[in-house]
């Protein structure tokens, strides 16, 4: 093959600059989206909506520069962008695939999502703690109208795209409404791929949740230790040292407040995650703090040298929601992380845990319930939670479910799936800010994240035996050294599935993460560890 | 005359549409700008350095676009200008000002100076900790360097113009080096005449400073009960009541910790300001946040509807300060004010003040000492402070002084004028944040804030005869409103000295603050109530 000429270089080094620049200018809303979750006044709202759509503008204006276009189409061309595996041309393929949809919406739209959802958080709040949906409901049909119309913009986009979980897609018919905006977060990803998927692990999940109840898993949660009193700041104390011993770069990052707990990369060296303390909750605080800390390593762990281009970015929001959960469910509610934590937490917390025993606390922090609230759900119930939001969001974006009837429709999955129904809005379908952000295709990447987590981590294992040991001595690097090989340096070189399956030298299956779940609860609650039908490799591909 | 035509009714709607953009763009460097010195982590600088300049770059390109220019053109002959004291005219006059500036500029030197400003903040807060002016030196060569292009290129946009004291320029001769900086930050002030007012109020002063040390004014600082323990969560509640007694609007605001205590107005909704606390320094952190709180209510009184056009921007760095030093020294440092807060402050912190009297206290808080600390030295010899700055940074721009002999030069300066020597240079040329930031021109406007102010209060006490028996019941609102009415609403439709001179019904005049000295200082240090020559009205003018 030729040595790309020195024109193409010129060229390439132009379209980086370019990236860059839109980076940059992303990176700035970015800071700008964590001031107002944190600390904005009130009185800043309706500047801030305007400063988002003014920065969407002028990023839309530039990512649809026709002289970008240009760039990439002579690139595409080119030698240089045709070594497969090269970060060149990747990067040339990712930007030019970013640029097609960017072209395809108007600037005035784009404007409108920024500025409507930056004001739509600010009354999700009010309403939340109103618990008032009807103060809300006019904010979610006005995103729900520009969702749509960004989605009617980015169908065409979808054409020849290769399904996300391995398979070509077509075979399960045309693309629906909700596709382009689920390609957004989880590039190559299929409605119709997913419901198939997703119904799959509800069938394991669901009998499984069952076996686990029968099993006296069930108590009454106002006996739980977790609930006794934590105080915040020490709270705060053990969050951030398990979080700088897990690799988290302080120097490089930081942990505060929210109503909603998160996690922005503004670059590689700000990384900023959040959390939110409740005296009377250990483990929301604990594991959310693990949960954003995920993020943030991936986060910090992108390489630099690529920042605001493709090569430097995370390659999709399932794989990022792997990150997260393998740091707060497979390390951090496990036996040996807690070995080396426990004593640590007992000294932090005499007066909540003197009484407590490592076997009490490691049954408290994985007991199995059927519960409201998403964020706080157990590892095994947290799937259905994502499946009812999956269920709901495809119906409220096609307009089968009129916001009008949200509140009902919500009470009744929750009833039907989990058994429980919410006293309030608040506790019901208030609870999650993504909607108000305008997130809709988001929740399913929680549970692809978690399949993905469940493979990663099972490799991981295998490549690394000595890896729990060391959790109990409180040592986690081999495994952030491993991560950062095969997920984080990769930065968005490949598709999600195909990092994936780099990784873990398979394709994409549910059928790690059942295991998982099977043998520690199992464990925990006496179950009989025989796998149960369908658990097999390839179990939750379609039958 | 005739009515506008619907067409320069058009042309000016667009013009202010830019205007407002423009505005955008810079609240929102304002937010990254506040995060750099607030929460950001050490790991961002660079990052927020590229931030930074790519905004500034932006803003400079839409400030600078020829349709603006066309704009400003069209509009300047338009009957809509014609009429002198609309709004209309005044925002054509100001952002016609502001263009003729702007395209001056080349779109690098503003990326560079957004840059290296942003990273030379972050490498003065290290040299400053390790006062190690050698560390920041070729950060303040770079700065000095750029300071001295925009300079250059903005040397002609002064022609023609009135000098900022009430005076036509020329006399003087032409204008130096320094002029076009300052004008920046006080519109139409000259350093020649500064020199001659500033020369003036030096002769004032330093007798009067001699005249209180003979008085025996000077004690032991070790022995303040300002020094006494002051626990810093209820400095915080103090000074948040203050705050609030005095109308800052916390739904509309904030108040933060940094190294050097600022205020940032975002918006006329987003208003933040800071402090630094330290246990052992009541005053600092109380003073400082009454000051930067003037500030703030200047900002939040700002007309909300002219947002973004000169209508709705504060005049001038001169008469911002007016404000700060008003609330602070004026009203803050009162015996009206203490009658209310004294109590508080006694309840507040009764470790530290059960055996001080009101007396004592007002003593303390007014303590006259030549002092190393420019926002720590006292009404008297604060001006000192600033003048040795002006002083300095003329030379340092003029390249009469080379950096490598700042030190040197500070400390005989401070020998020289207070008597006393830094013992190092965190104590010394690196205390302020001023020429890290770019900001050369803005020390002398202190000052000029100090004199304004004392025009001011004399004027409100003149117009308001209850108001310091106001004070003592804790109630302000009246000077509050005085103050929006005069001032802060006015925005920027008036010249600095225009405004102030229809404020207080005179031109500008240091007497006021020299009579203000001497009688609040006489009457504390026992000293002889008469005049000083040279003290009446019109005394700060050039003899």
């Amino acid at each position: 093959m030729a040595s790309p000429s020195s024109d193409s270089r010129a060229l390439y080094e132009e379209l980086l600059k370019s990236s860059r620049e839109l980076g940059l200018l992303g990176s700035c809303a970015a800071v700008l989206g964590w001031d107002e979750q944190t600390y904005m006044p009130p009185g800043a709202s309706s500047l801030r909506g305007d400063q988002m759509a003014l920065l969407a503008g002028i990023q839309h204006d530039r990512g649809t520069d026709p002289r970008l276009g240009e760039l990439l189409e002579n690139l595409h061309d080119s030698s240089l962008a045709a070594e497969l595996d090269s970060i060149e041309s990747a990067n040339v393929r990712q930007l030019r695939r970013d640029y097609a949809r960017r072209i395809k919406l108007p600037r005035a739209l784009v404007e409108d999502l920024a500025r409507t959802t930056s004001l739509a958080q600010q009354e999700w709040v009010g309403a939340k703690h109103a618990s008032d949906f009807a103060r809300f409901r006019p904010w979610l049909d006005r995103v729900l109208a520009l969702k749509r119309q960004e989605s009617a913009c980015l169908l065409e986009c979808l054409e020849d795209r290769r399904d996300g979980l391995g398979n070509e897609q077509g075979s399960e018919g045309a693309a629906t409404i909700y596709d382009p905006l689920l390609d957004e977060y989880e590039q190559g990803a299929r409605t119709a791929r997913l419901r198939v998927v997703f119904g799959d692990l509800r069938e394991s999940l669901s009998p499984f949740v069952k076996q686990i109840a029968e099993a006296g898993g069930m108590r009454n949660p106002g006996e739980s230790v977790l609930r006794r009193r934590f105080p915040i700041d020490r709270q705060r104390v053990l969050a951030e040292s398990a979080a700088a011993a897990l690799g988290f770069d302080f120097q490089r990052g930081r942990l505060d407040v929210t109503e909603h707990p998160f996690c922005t990369g503004i670059g590689s060296g700000d990384v900023r995650v959040t959390t939110k303390y409740d005296e009377r909750r250990f483990d929301d605080a604990f594991f959310s703090v693990l949960h954003e800390v995920g993020h943030g390593l991936y986060e910090q762990g992108l390489p630099t040298e690529s920042w605001g281009t493709p090569a430097g970015e995370s390659v999709s929001l399932g794989v990022h929601e792997s990150q997260s959960r393998l740091w707060e469910n497979f390390v951090g509610r496990s036996r040996s992380f807690w070995s080396y934590w426990f004593p640590v937490a007992h000294r932090t917390f005499h007066d909540a845990l003197h009484d407590v025993t490592l076997e009490q606390f490691l049954g408290e922090i994985n007991r199995v319930e059927p519960s409201l609230i998403r964020i706080q759900a157990d590892e095994v119930t947290y799937n259905l939670h994502v499946l009812i939001r999956f269920d709901l969001e495809l119906a409220l974006l096609s307009g089968d479910l009129a916001t009008a009837d949200l509140p009902e429709a919500w009470n009744a999955k929750y009833a039907e799936t989990l058994g429980v129904t919410p006293a309030n809005d608040a506790e019901g379908c208030l609870q999650d800010v993504h909607w108000a952000a305008g997130l809709i295709g988001y929740f399913p990447t929680y549970t692809l994240g978690n399949i993905y987590a469940a493979q990663l981590y099972a490799r991981a294992t295998a490549d690394l035996p000595g890896l729990e040991a060391g959790f109990a001595r409180g040592e986690s690097a081999d495994l952030l050294a491993w991560l950062r090989d095969k997920i984080h340096r990769q930065g968005r070189r490949y598709a999600p599935t195909d990092l994936i399956e780099r990784a873990v030298g398979g394709p994409i299956d549910a059928a790690p993460l059942m295991a998982h779940l099977r043998r520690k609860y199992g464990e925990l609650y006496g179950l009989s560890s025989s796998p149960a039908p369908g658990d097999g490799p390839g179990a939750s591909q379609p039958r």
